[in-house]
């Protein structure tokens, strides 16, 4: 690379100065996870002495195995953060490079048409995305292994996914409040056309039948996911004149905006009113009274796709397609028998 | 840049010899038609004697222009996560593929050192770093252009930096509790090491003393800046014989674990005690009372890192390295005249 020689340090002088093999050196250099923590940190105390070997490193960037393209079309908040995160965690194990796609102005930018063409790339993860079955089925026709992390609306059946069991979360969540006496639930819900929203109120539904209840039109509600839009669905459940005894909502953040529509309204939680949540995030621990909610297995689903994902870039085989884990039912402060029960 | 000249030149090598800006060489090198011919000698002149500039020349070969490392070795949670969409949608803005690290296990992974000897990076961003000074030092002797944003500690001069002004927020923080009467304030800090914990301190302490008061040390605490921290902190401050009349928190969360140790005692918030916190997220917006605070401008800082990033590497004159964007104080509903005021 036009340096003197005497200037370049080289993998045999990590690996002299290191007490250990050139091949362990080059094993830590590329990440792979069969090094011994006290010997990788042996390597890169001498790295960190003697500086970086360059000319080996500069062939090795040909080798680098392909880099994974992840698109998360949203801001990072907690819930999409956590995710990424357990995505990037996942694929530094595999020693595979993460290319990030993120924020709303990666929604619309056509990155997606673009991806096959990359000879860079091993494949792709696909959080939310905003395109139909469709656009994802001419994706998957062009050969990029790719894999979806929370499909907005059903995937094709030959497309990889993995979801959170949307329907039993909710199921089990409605089941708690009907043990506890509760017959009119107010049920806000997420956008209409999203799978989770149609999947929870399934299991929602499906409670309250195991009960001997139908669920009233007028306690359904949809909304965007957010504090606000929770507040004003709240709100216009509690002033019906029969007003709901519990209320569930799409995720944590419209529970605390419901949780305040109560409060506004001189309505104790939970003596007077149940409120419970989704997702099982920081809002749902902090919240005065503490928030009873659904946790969804965020760390897991990132995990999880990434592993499905390199199989399939290895051509390994893969017993399922569809993958749905399993949420769980957390109870705390905010959930208590219905009034007069 | 402090190596020896013989070992590798550099586009600054090369203007400061022709006697032109960095951003002119590059246009000669790139083939740019709007240099003089003149110029254009003085240039080749000082390569004929140097010898070419590599690195810069051997990234900006690759057709697509070189991609931006970004590395938050932490959960991305609302904090991180707005820095990091930020950092997203800017880098996109401009055309640059983002390469993400993140999560905790990014922490000690030697990724830094092995930097510079990539070929397909133009830069790298790297937020709240683990390392000292000394080892970003290091880095920037190899010729990687960088950017730190929210530095943990003091960051050498010559390294850029973009960061919050802690200092002023705080101060205008405890200003506005000052002016409410308030002069026994409990100030619960990040942990001592922190560039941002001891900024905010000093903002603290200058804003008591314009008030004649010097801060009492039993009414100081360090802190983890979690939720459960701020609960403990808080529970110690407030069983105190000479209790504060108001709680300032390192970040909102800190002060959301404050708000349940004044609920636990019964203590009115803001009747009988204010409570404030730092950072403007979802949380503070959310609780009940909703939460006086400071906002730390996320995207914003992540915007700006992006933007000095691409000059540094362009070899722009950049005016200054070390870049501090205004705190904003959110007055909100937990923070009210002292009791007896």
């Amino acid at each position: 690379m036009g340096r003197p020689r005497s200037t370049r340090v080289t993998v045999r002088d990590i690996a002299a100065a290191a007490g250990v093999s050139p091949a362990t050196v080059s094993r830590v250099l590329t990440g792979q996870a069969v090094v011994a923590e006290e010997t990788r940190a042996a390597v890169r105390a001498a790295m960190e002495r003697l500086g970086s070997p360059e000319p080996a490193a500069a062939r090795r960037t040909t080798a680098r195995p392909g880099a994974v393209f992840v698109r998360c079309p949203y801001l990072l908040t907690d819930y999409f953060g956590t995710i990424v995160t357990a995505v990037a965690e996942a694929l530094e194990r595999h020693g595979r490079e993460l290319i990030l796609s993120a924020g709303s102005s990666a929604q619309h930018n056509g990155a997606l048409a673009a991806l096959p063409r990359r000879r860079d790339l091993a494949g792709a993860l696909l959080v939310l995305p905003v395109e139909e079955g469709a656009d994802l089925e001419r994706l998957r026709r062009q050969d990029l292994p790719f894999v979806v992390i929370d499909p907005r609306t059903p995937v094709p059946r030959d497309i990889a996914a993995v979801s959170a069991s949307h329907f039993t979360g909710a199921r089990n969540l409605t089941a708690h409040l009907v043990a506890l006496g509760h017959r009119r639930i107010g049920f806000i819900n997420g956008p209409a056309d999203w799978l989770a929203s149609t999947s929870r109120f399934a299991g929602h539904t499906a409670a309250l039948a195991e009960a001997g209840v139908l669920v009233p039109p007028e306690l359904v509600t949809s909304i965007e996911p957010t504090s606000d839009w929770g507040h004003t669905a709240a709100a216009r459940l509690l002033d019906l004149p029969d007003r709901p005894t519990a209320l569930v909502a799409f995720n944590d953040k419209a529970a605390i905006g419901a949780l305040r529509a109560a409060h506004q309204r001189g309505l104790r939680v939970p003596t007077d009113l149940s409120i419970a949540g989704f997702d099982d995030d920081y809002l749902s621990r902090t919240s005065i009274p503490t928030l009873t909610t659904v946790r969804q297995p965020l760390e897991e689903l990132g995990g999880l796709a990434v592993s499905l994902l390199l199989r399939l870039v290895e051509g390994t085989a893969v017993e399922a397609l569809h993958v749905e884990l399993a949420t769980e039912l957390i109870v705390r402060d905010s959930t208590a028998p219905a009034p007069g029960h």
